[in-house]
């Protein structure tokens, strides 16, 4: 979760320490304020304009945030593979978590824009197939408008393990695609991994046998379906509304 | 509403005079299914494969499926203008409709995912402005994946007139930017007329004037906000999962 920084000095230093992540809300305009605004467009953390009163829902009760609040979003950790995310949230005593799997999306600009959405839906980690799934690369960066920075994605070598690891630690598996259950009719898991697959194929025979629940957008029109990276981002925001 | 086709000579028939539109659904396959799902692919009718029960769900308790229904989706319409398309719901009197306005959407890779994802939610007609949008161009099809094809589209020089025409005969207009209602707690009207505005700037302060309601995805992320097609994609979704 974001952690709210208030008072001109407390923001400054975060914001002098940061690493790009979270925002710098702003209610009104003064010398201190635009000194903030400009630190934080040096160190490339977005600012937003809201008003006094969404201030001071961010700020909390026992702050008063004086026209500006820092929403620092803690850097998001690197893992070595889905054991040691595993790892971590047993360390971190974590019992809630979003896991996206993506199962041939070879396409960079769907590539960069799913992770974005995993970004702004707070995805805890993707894990990409070593074969048939589009590479990090700039454009995936470019198209991910900067988030394929902060989500971590592990890479690996054999799906259905990794589906094994995370059933094990008590997730369960949903996976998009024709003939299941109307995706607002899911019933997701505090530990839920999502899988998404090809644009066109849809989910392998393989990942299907692995799903406890199979979901379907419920749509109809003239062509096939929705772009995967918007039908994924279709799924993150019924997943985050059902919390 | 698509209409459901049942009997092999029907749905010959049908498939034949069709132009394109709608889904062949077959549970299984003999010499005279086999038959209609080649001639559904010579007319580049898509063709799903599903259960018998949903077969008979599509049929209807009057029909027997046999194997095979033909969702036949009625050829969109075509409009002059915002008036031309009100004035056809009057002449068919027709309470419900979904209009998208998109203001700024220049990127036709944009354009065309939301054309798409229109499609697939039955929007009933998508207003563009003449200037800041992309052109209805090959690669706004290809991306759209034929759906701009299908989808009723006019282009209007003064977005702000098309939107009192529209309210004038009882369309709620909806405007989807930042410090709005969220939007699991928007209160669609079923004549409802949903504005995306151009990424990462949003809305325009004389279009916002107009909205009944500002509406907002919950997100929260390191970087600004969801790519636009993903935002669309999500609105429409929620509209309908609404009804």
């Amino acid at each position: 979760m974001a952690k709210a920084v208030c008072g001109f000095h407390a923001i400054e230093e975060a914001l002098k320490a940061g690493k790009g992540g979270g925002t710098l809300y702003v209610s009104r305009s003064s010398t201190r304020i635009d000194t903030l605004v400009q630190l934080a467009e040096q160190k490339r953390i977005s600012v937003k304009h809201e008003g006094d009163e969404a201030l001071s829902k961010m700020a909390g009760q026992e702050n008063e945030h004086r026209g500006a609040v820092y929403l620092q979003q803690p850097a998001r950790r690197k893992y070595k593979d889905v054991g040691d995310f595993l790892q971590s949230l047993e360390t971190e005593n974590r019992q809630k978590a979003v896991v996206m799997i993506l199962d041939g999306i070879t396409d960079p600009q769907n590539l960069g824009a799913i992770l974005r959405s995993a970004d702004q839906f707070n995805v805890d980690l993707v894990v990409l197939p070593e074969r048939r799934s589009a590479k990090l690369n700039t454009t995936v960066n470019k198209t991910s408008a900067g988030a394929s920075a902060y989500i971590p994605v592990v890479v690996v070598k054999n799906l259905r393990r990794s589906l094994g690891e995370l059933k094990k630690a008590g997730f369960w598996v949903y996976g998009a695609d024709v003939q299941g259950t109307m995706l607002q009719n899911a019933d997701f898991d505090p530990r839920s991994v999502l899988v998404m697959g090809a644009e066109g194929k849809g989910l392998s025979t393989l990942i299907l046998e692995e799903c406890d629940q199979v979901v379907t957008i419920p749509t109809g029109g003239h062509v096939d379906s929705l772009n995967v990276s918007v039908a994924a981002g279709i799924v993150l925001y019924e997943l985050r509304r059902q919390e």
